[in-house]
């Protein structure tokens, strides 16, 4: 596929500085783009690297107005440069059928142009929409559903009753519908509470490789529109994440705990049960969050603290043998002060 | 299923305050129950919500003497509910027989009423235990034994020569017994330690889902009865957790640790190799365990710190940037003193 | 297998004490060790159980020249215990050839002396070397390819374009170029950017199980020649790990950071993106490694400080409630200093 720069312009609503009829064939990185290729800017801080690449066109923001290069300039580069990277790299979908060698229940509900690979195992009365891929070794169990457009990727284990949404993608080793960790202590024995809930994931949610999403006691689990989750995160029962929320690698939400919407979680995070994070917070990596977050701040640290208040107060903590000894220092000198005092006192 | 409330209050050893005979059909949390269903208030403050769900009957503690409802009171409510629910979920097992695309060595040695899914695999001279439920997917290396009523999740994996008990449950891509992470430096090459050992699972463990549990160097991991394991869990080679012990989700133990009986290891918690925690120790979540713990206490912090002393500590982060400013002014102030007396002392 | 315990000194190049001639069948722990087999002391405080030991002889260090039984003396005791268990441990590769229930795409290149177990799906235009073992479940998608004598652990997972070194050990449920987590957004929505890059795993690397291994946004993740990496791992899009480095349970490399060679990262260790850790660089459990750490040096804390800085300021932590209470105090004292010597100099 060829497209020209002034069509890409187009396509994602910037301008074209120098040449807007020249060719472009592909997407790539500063380093490595070629003649042909159109590549991106989006830290001002790699603007200088502009005169080495052999990329063709390059992507930058509004504030860049001339290089030798023919320049495509957007509000956003990134934001460009994903549409364009997605207008190059994506290949129309074409179904491959249902292999022979799947387990399919007689009572489950097929769509049109499905892609079934090998190994897949699809329980009774399960309901999967049109154009879904499944490749070898899923699981859906009992009374399932999987939307429209969705991709479930080798060896993703669905649970009996989990309903997933449209153009949903579960990478590699995914689990949904596990049973939420709920026991009750009789003397020192762990009596299981029945995890007799659901998950619901909605449409548009992406979830990285080994995710884990635990079923409800009672009630869903539910993963909201747009959610991002990256690899090895857990999602305890009863856990909700608001809209087009973000989950960094190996973040764990323990249960019932709301999770507002554009909420970000870097990695590691971590955020105890039975409690709320606002809208538009971001938490920075391998914090713990021990209770309601406000909206629309940032907090880090283990326990979390508003971003800057942890900052300030960690800048302390590598000083604080040098203040250890200068506090014995100074009551040694407050000692010999009040000595001098009331012993000039009794001179008098 | 329905039961009368009577019968309930005697099925989990409690009295009824109101109308015993009323019928009782499902269990739901307190906010969703509807009409013939019974619910549960464990937590105190919720008491005030008594009057506004639908719920036909409440369990609450025995302080609890009057309502608007039927009254089932325990000595443990969040116990009883356990029980109760227990009761109304309990499905009968029903063997479904072993599929024909399964792959079982003619030299296993299979037990009674199964439940095998396609695409399992089960290695040579394993003993299968009657009445044992492996979904599609799961692979049980040679050599290894599974207990009567066991229930293996899509996509387990057991290695060779692993011992599980009876009933146990192993949720959906859990893998037990591959390598302990041994090697050793020869100049800056690794050299792998053979890992020769195994695990052994006892009765009543439940483990979920992605979890790894590695075999040993020599010898066994071991995983005592009634150990119950959440999501994500890392439980490295020669590792032993004691009775009734609970690992929460993404709890990482290095190799060759010995954790006690009914120890409660919050989330992230992380527990140095070659150490020790003592019976009934409960670690606080994201704690870092670099040493051994004392039976019979609570820790937190990484490293982790007796958890009174821990918060304490933690009480004052906050504040170090004011503290230091103290100190600083402090300083300033002393020198002048200092400056006072000695010139005082000059103009004498 | 027998041999000589003076067979074995040549081995691993080490001197025998006693008799040379005794017969070694086997390795075991000093605790479990029987007659017949050899153990090893690595740890010099562990030299007064060499009285207790069953063993037949003990390998130790060079240091040690007496003891009741024959002695492999040797520079690395655990090293030379790591050869001589290999040494009988070691089983020669049998194949067992490809198993009828597979899926293999004719147009899959494959080596000779294969084992292919059930369920196992190879893509369209794979190449697999020779003496590869499968496991159940493995998936390699399309264009992939695997070194001779590698082996894929059940239900590994490994996406399209994916290229393996010989002698690669993946444990069961590993993913391997499943897609980089990276969004951009627009507006409150997270727009996916494709993934077009890859893997590659050079040779002599083994990783854990369950852990995931992101392919790159554009070019490759790379895991270089002789890396170990334990379970439940995280490497994200982008990231190079150098050659031998050690990666520990439930650690986690964020996007394009780059780590050096022969560096260990210890349990749960955060690193964020964009980074780079120098060769030779240990990081201490449950460090957060927010920035760039040079070569040769330790490293602990979160985030994370030189590994003395950490531990003398952390020695202060759990001082800190006292400390506040020191401060306060004194600052009590100067104000009554202050006061007496104003007091002081107004009365003059």
């Amino acid at each position: 596929m060829k497209k020209r720069l002034k069509e890409l312009a187009q396509w994602v609503g910037g301008t074209v500085v120098g040449d807007g009829e020249i060719e472009i064939s592909g997407v790539a990185a500063i380093e490595e783009a070629q003649a042909g290729e159109i590549t991106f800017v989006a830290n001002p801080k790699y603007l200088p690297k502009l005169s080495e690449t052999h990329a063709s066109a390059i992507i930058v923001s509004k504030e860049v107005t001339q290089a030798d290069k023919p320049l495509l300039c957007v509000t956003n580069p990134y934001l460009a440069f994903a549409k364009i990277l997605t207008l190059f790299s994506h290949k129309p979908y074409q179904p491959k059928g249902i292999d022979s060698n799947t387990w399919i229940s007689p009572t489950a509900k097929l769509g049109k142009d499905l892609t079934f690979y090998p190994f897949v195992y699809i329980g009774d009365r399960c309901s999967i929409g049109d154009r879904v891929t499944l490749y070898p070794g899923v699981y859906v169990g009992e009374d399932s559903s999987i939307g429209e457009d969705s991709i479930l990727h080798s060896n993703v284990s669905i649970y009996s009753g989990t309903i997933l949404g449209k153009r949903v993608i579960l990478h590699s080793g995914v689990v949904v519908g596990s049973d939420g960790f709920g026991y009750v202590k009789e003397g020192k024995k762990n009596v299981k509470i029945p995890q007799v809930g659901r998950v619901e994931i909605e449409d548009d949610v992406e979830i990285g490789a080994n995710t884990t999403i635990d079923r409800a006691t009672f009630g869903k689990t539910i993963i909201r529109r747009g959610v991002k989750i990256d690899n090895l995160v857990q999602v305890a029962h009863n856990v909700v994440i608001g809209e087009d929320s973000i989950l960094c690698a190996q973040v764990g939400i323990s249960g019932s705990t709301k999770i507002g919407s554009n909420v970000t979680l870097a990695g590691q995070v971590g955020v105890v049960d039975h409690t709320e994070i606002g809208d538009n917070v971001m938490v920075g990596a391998q914090a713990g969050v021990t209770h309601r977050l406000p909206p629309n701040q940032g907090y880090v640290g283990s326990p979390a603290l508003p971003h800057r208040e942890f900052l300030r107060a960690n800048a302390v903590f590598s000083k604080l043998p040098e203040m250890r000894k200068t506090l014995i220092e100074i009551e040694k000198r407050i000692k010999k002060i009040e000595e001098a005092l009331s012993s000039g006192g009794k001179e008098k």
